[in-house]
């Protein structure tokens, strides 16, 4: 994955705070901070959080009485609407910074912000084996990014969510053949060059570089290359050198993270998985980066 | 202020969880303890949360878009009803305890429960000079509690909120002669015996009992006891030890006090003043309670 030239820089600018994350931790701190006219780049897609999406029914969310996920996410998107706030559609795949300021690399374009506020939800620590060490290397987390490298090659192809389907497409008409486990139940993805795979992925295998797959049944696809399609890329993975506690992104009550800038709330930071909690932090968080952009600015 | 005797405890037997204060921290906390059918003595008026009623627009909780803050007591009073909670309108003057569990008095009485939940809002640490040092000895925080003690005397009274003016006319009753000190612009209180003070009291005097209260004009009124009527009671006048942090309590990350088994959330454990933070900690202690009685009772 290469960061592209800095031309898309100075044409947006420096934004004040970029959010990753549209889930209910993302869109407290997006609330507050647009409250207190901060430049805000927020990552995110207008589904919103999946996860509240299919909560069925949420009681104890104080002020939504026993609402539906689906229902409480048309009253965010609503809210998001009325606050003027914009969702930026882009995948996060790297972030590189400090007290200075960071760099986002969203989708092919890369952005500059002085804060960033982690809010992706709970994401599995570090793939599978192999993963993050192969990464950039043959793995890779963006189709539209590096999907030209295997023009006529052999890939694998993990995609986690539906709405990846057309990055799953778009792959297909690139390389030879593509390997692709799905970790959903209805897919509708039938291409002649599309090999589903039955068990999923266990290891990626390679030295300095991809040159296979193994699934959970040890058999092994020799590949160049690997895709991820997840709706988070790992925290740590995302900024190199974030502190973690196990699968969650340590923080102090204030969701600093150890980087001066950089802050996470929600489902990211730890339990409890609950909505009010990541209403609660991302709050929290956007008052910490209120106080730091006044800090800085002095 | 005496603990009555133990026949109310008996009759009501042992909470799982004691809340004290019905603001968003409470209100979230419960909404939650009562959906892991915890059983809850749930302390606050219906009118809830004053600061929140006062909130002309509230633009950054999210789910709700910009509502007044008259509005959304509205729904929470409406959630309450639907979730079947019930609030018990006791002022909490006193807490002790420890990981065996805790006494909570209640106005006149006095109750059990495993854990104790301190959502009371943000209130000043320690009161005036010498209120908490004679705490006991002529200070009192419950008109109802010890009022029958200065029958025929004379007393000071600091009124905090118009919700105390009928302790103040039931105090007015009993004694000789009422300092009178309000908070608050438009008091009603109009007794003969009831003496409007023009200046706020500054201190307690007294040696091993109350002597005077002294005004910030520097001026003196002797009197036999001294009433502090507001919504809440200091945390660490409330339970003894309890460590702050400033006029904070302190908290970890998972809204534990320095008392196993006691908690607290909301503006009384810090900055921001902010309902989703509220809303956010309410949940976190809620789901460490669940917690801690778990593994109590193994």
């Amino acid at each position: 994955m290469e960061m592209n030239t800095l031309e898309n820089v100075q044409e947006s600018g420096v934004y004040d705070v970029a959010i990753v994350g549209a889930g209910p931790a993302g869109l407290s701190a997006a609330l507050t901070l647009k409250i207190h006219n901060k430049k805000i780049l927020w990552f995110g897609t207008s589904a919103l959080s999946d996860k509240v999406e299919k909560s069925e029914k949420i009681a104890n969310y104080a002020g939504c009485e026993l609402i539906s996920g689906k229902e409480l996410n048309e009253i965010f998107r609503q809210q998001i609407h009325s606050a003027g706030l914009v969702l930026t559609d882009k995948k996060v795949t790297m972030i590189s910074g400090d007290k200075d300021g960071y760099m986002i690399l969203g989708d092919n374009d890369i952005y500059k912000a002085k804060t960033v506020l982690l809010a992706v939800g709970s994401v599995p620590a570090k793939g599978i084996d192999g993963e993050q060490e192969l990464l950039g290397r043959g793995v890779s987390y963006c189709a539209t990014c590096d999907g030209f490298l295997y023009r006529g090659k052999n890939i694998a192809v993990f995609c986690g969510h539906k709405r990846f389907e057309h990055e799953v497409e778009y792959l297909a008409q690139l390389a030879e053949k593509v390997y692709l486990y799905v970790s959903y139940p209805e897919s509708e993805i039938n291409l002649p060059n599309v090999e589903m795979l039955k068990k999923p992925m266990k290891a990626v295998r390679g030295e300095n570089k991809v040159r296979a797959i193994e699934l959970t049944d040890k058999t092994e696809k020799e590949v160049d290359g690997v895709f991820f399609l997840r709706p988070s890329v790992a925290p740590a993975t995302l900024l190199n050198g974030l502190h973690m506690q196990g699968s969650h992104i340590e923080v102090n009550r204030q969701c600093e993270t150890n980087f001066a800038g950089c802050f996470a709330a929600g489902d990211c930071t730890g339990r409890p998985y609950q909505i009010a909690k990541a209403v609660g932090e991302g709050n929290v968080a956007a008052h910490q980066i209120i106080a730091y952009l006044a800090a800085k600015d002095k």
